[in-house]
């Protein structure tokens, strides 16, 4: 496996790769690997003949509160996994060479990004289609793979490839989860034992929900008190939002119809979680 | 020559040329091509293989009391001249398939467009740096060119592009004059006669301050002062505004010192238009 730091190597290094004909495939991550990371390295392994990773803790889409300092970073370690799962080339910028002096451009993307996540994250996702068109221009894939768990951030990514003309395919991958449930995220490595006990309850509501709509319920607030209910009988836990949502545009339903996502994110302690299911499956 | 109006061909036609190892150079215009627009596509003809005109008039780069629906177009005349100028393909695409349903994606550079024409066309660069963005997406082309006369624009562009790690090179070619020094502009065809002779202030304005600049006159506030009684002495003339710049950040400047350009936006009767002189040149 190569690995790549300067964003001026990696474009020569995708010239070369399209002109011999290689389809490329580019896996954006902010690093601290985990299986769910990996499993999109290995679906991109499947679909792709050279596979980039990218590893780069973006700034720009942390709150000035949030925890951009704190987040975990692990080279070495991202650099051995990723190599396991098949990577081919890992792209590791630096942030002088991703935002040097004078830096000043922006891409958004406006209604999705409005509810949900955008509510407590007024910037977050702003941050991340700059930098997501910044890889795309760099890695120059011909597709790129995300996971469902950032649920709202893929419709984001989707709306702004197909708004801004990008040739590329975006593919969302299956959440992967621990053994009791919980959605892999480099941020659980922030849980207290105990919290990391209580964390469960994220999903647990999820399917709590499902089990609620597949015995008949169909009205939102009902099963958002079930859920509520649950998740606040946890000492450690703060939920942020619990929505339903139409799967198409993310508007929030008041009756259980048509695509369904079931979107959430708690805080447990100090760590924000989140987590989604679709209804129908 | 070859005309173009659906996205996905012109994006797949790019596509075949890359592969072929072609060099694309694309020339973005909103159409009505006069001499400035010709001479811009003689120059891609020199610098690259195959050369692509684009005539879109861009409604998301008019304010709402601009002069989107007025301003002139004519493709079949458009189409006659570029081929004439050694274009190789025409892109004009339909306003549904450039902003389709749903569409709510925009790019924006900071700083660059706050003063000038971003005083009076507060979203005007907006909407410029976004289809921009999305013809460099849909044309890939290796190089494109961009006049002179928008200053600031093609500063804007050129900040874009390398903020957002486009791979393309930004060329500004000089401003075309008509004989006697008007700079060309599809927008001087709303000059009435006597608005037409009245016009030619705006740039005996700048090589006034020109000649004074090369007397010795450091001053800004004097040179302004010379420009704006000039332009004030014509009837139907109103200044936007008169500025003298840093060339390399457009930031004011109060003495002549460094790379300097000389801007200035002229309302004559209701048709605005725009000029510049760097110094030296």
């Amino acid at each position: 496996m190569k690995t790549i730091t300067s964003v001026r190597e990696m474009q020569q290094t995708a010239n070369l790769l399209r002109q011999e004909g290689k389809r490329i495939a580019l896996v954006p991550t902010m690093g601290y690997l985990h299986e769910g990371h990996l499993s999109l390295i290995r679906r991109a392994r499947e679909k792709a003949d050279v596979v980039v990773t990218s590893i780069y803790v973006n700034p720009t889409q942390f709150g000035p509160k949030e925890d951009f300092t704190a987040y975990p970073r692990d080279l070495a370690r991202d650099s051995q996994l990723a190599e396991g799962a098949g990577n081919d080339i890992l792209f590791a910028p630096s942030d002088r060479d991703m935002y040097p002096d004078g830096y000043q451009t922006s891409v958004k993307v406006e209604k999705l990004t409005v509810g949900l996540c955008g509510v407590s994250r007024p910037t977050h996702f702003q941050g991340v289609t700059t930098i997501v068109a910044k890889l795309f221009n760099i890695v120059k894939p011909h597709i790129a793979i995300f996971g469902a768990k950032d649920a709202q951030q893929a419709m984001v990514i989707k709306r702004m490839t197909a708004d801004l003309n990008l040739d590329i395919e975006i593919d969302v991958a299956p959440i992967v989860r621990e053994s009791d449930g919980l959605a892999m995220s480099s941020r659980n490595a922030y849980l207290f034992p105990q919290e990391r006990k209580e964390a469960t309850i994220v999903y647990r509501s999820l399917l709590e929900a499902e089990r609620r709509i597949k015995e008949g319920e169909r009205d939102v607030p009902t099963l958002k008190r079930a859920m509520q209910e649950m998740i606040e009988a946890m000492p450690s836990s703060r939920i942020d939002y619990v929505e339903f949502v139409d799967a198409d545009n993310l508007q929030p339903l008041e009756r259980i119809a048509g695509d369904v996502l079931i979107v959430l994110a708690v805080y447990i302690g100090k760590t924000r979680l989140i987590d989604n299911l679709r209804w129908p499956e």
